[in-house]
């Protein structure tokens, strides 16, 4: 499978381009600058240009599915935060639609299901994710919303917890590496396809928690 | 008809819940304080307080539709325009699904046809105003959206251009005033259910406007 990585130099990214490898697929590692290339190619992924902020979609050429999880960054200002995690998702999803590329995994956040209770530091953030999830949601693609807890830089563990509807609230960290893994199972389990799951650090095995809850 | 306007002290605002009086309707204007009551007693509206960010339910009571026009203003945040423009939106669009609320007019922009192709400085809250438009536009609400563009404190002319689809890109300003009798007609004219109306200053009746490409 060829699978674009939009946001392939993030922290969740590279975990996404070396773990797509290492199962077998052809990852196109999209990333804004060619100063980002080696970082792409040490992983095994190949790399592509693209600016969601400007042009992207020769990036997705021969695509047969995209991994989002590109976003501005707590560096940056809200108004960034509008113009890439929010309207360059909805660009992302616009290019999926128009060029017949049927599968899309979004890494969303946990807070992202109910902003309002978000803490007030991080509200707009998570507005900006769900109405991002809910574009991909009410479009015709055959998508996943990944939602995970706090993001960790510890080694993967393989194992999580999903839940797939009205879960327990629950604080558990996650490490990045393993919602790079999920994301590689949800392309491998068709059963994924229009759901939406909170990820949270745990002891399932990946496999076996993306396709019930776990 | 009992119509509850939202953000009733800004400048399309006071005008709405002016010309929503003198219609004949009772016009609640929904203000985030009570020190802006008087300005909303002075035209004939019946003041109510609500927070977009906050509790702002109560207030809608009794409403037949609503009437968006609230934003985050130009003096605050893209944050601001995160959670008042866009999840504001929302949450009003949510509140009047939720009590059967059925008719919804929102006061959009322009540029949010196209946030892309905005100028930048603005760019971020178009990407606001499309993404609540479409929140709207998705639900099942009865909706008009208006985008009017730019905007000016003239005196109303009591007649506009409006283009339901398609129109040829027009500079054309348009006072708040004729924007707010606009309002009030589409909530005369059910043919606007369901249509996005971009308006501009022009010759048109604004009664005739609403019907049909002005």
């Amino acid at each position: 499978m060829h699978v674009a990585v939009i946001g392939a130099n993030g922290g969740i990214g590279r975990e996404v381009v070396a773990r797509l490898a290492d199962a077998g697929h052809d990852a196109l590692g999209v990333v804004r600058a060619e100063s980002q290339f080696d970082a792409v190619r040490e992983r095994g992924g190949e790399p592509r240009v693209g600016d969601l902020e400007g042009e992207f979609v020769p990036a997705l050429q021969g695509a047969d599915a995209v991994v989002f999880t590109a976003g501005s960054g707590g560096g940056t200002g809200w108004d960034e935060t509008l113009l890439v995690d929010l309207w360059g998702a909805r660009r992302a999803v616009d290019a999926c639609v128009e060029h017949g590329i049927d599968r899309f995994v979004m890494v969303s956040a946990y807070g992202a299901g109910d902003p309002s209770a978000s803490p007030e530091a991080i509200r707009p953030y998570q507005v900006a994710k769900r109405c991002a999830d809910d574009y991909l949601e009410w479009s015709p693609l055959d998508a996943t919303v990944l939602r995970p807890t706090t993001l960790t830089d510890d080694e993967g563990t393989g194992r999580v917890s999903a839940a797939f509807e009205h879960p327990e609230a629950a604080g558990a960290e996650i490490p990045r590496a393993d919602v790079a893994q999920t994301v590689v199972a949800c392309l491998a389990h068709d059963e994924t396809v229009g759901e939406t799951i909170r990820l949270f650090g745990g002891d399932t095995p990946i496999d076996d928690a993306v396709q019930s809850d776990g």
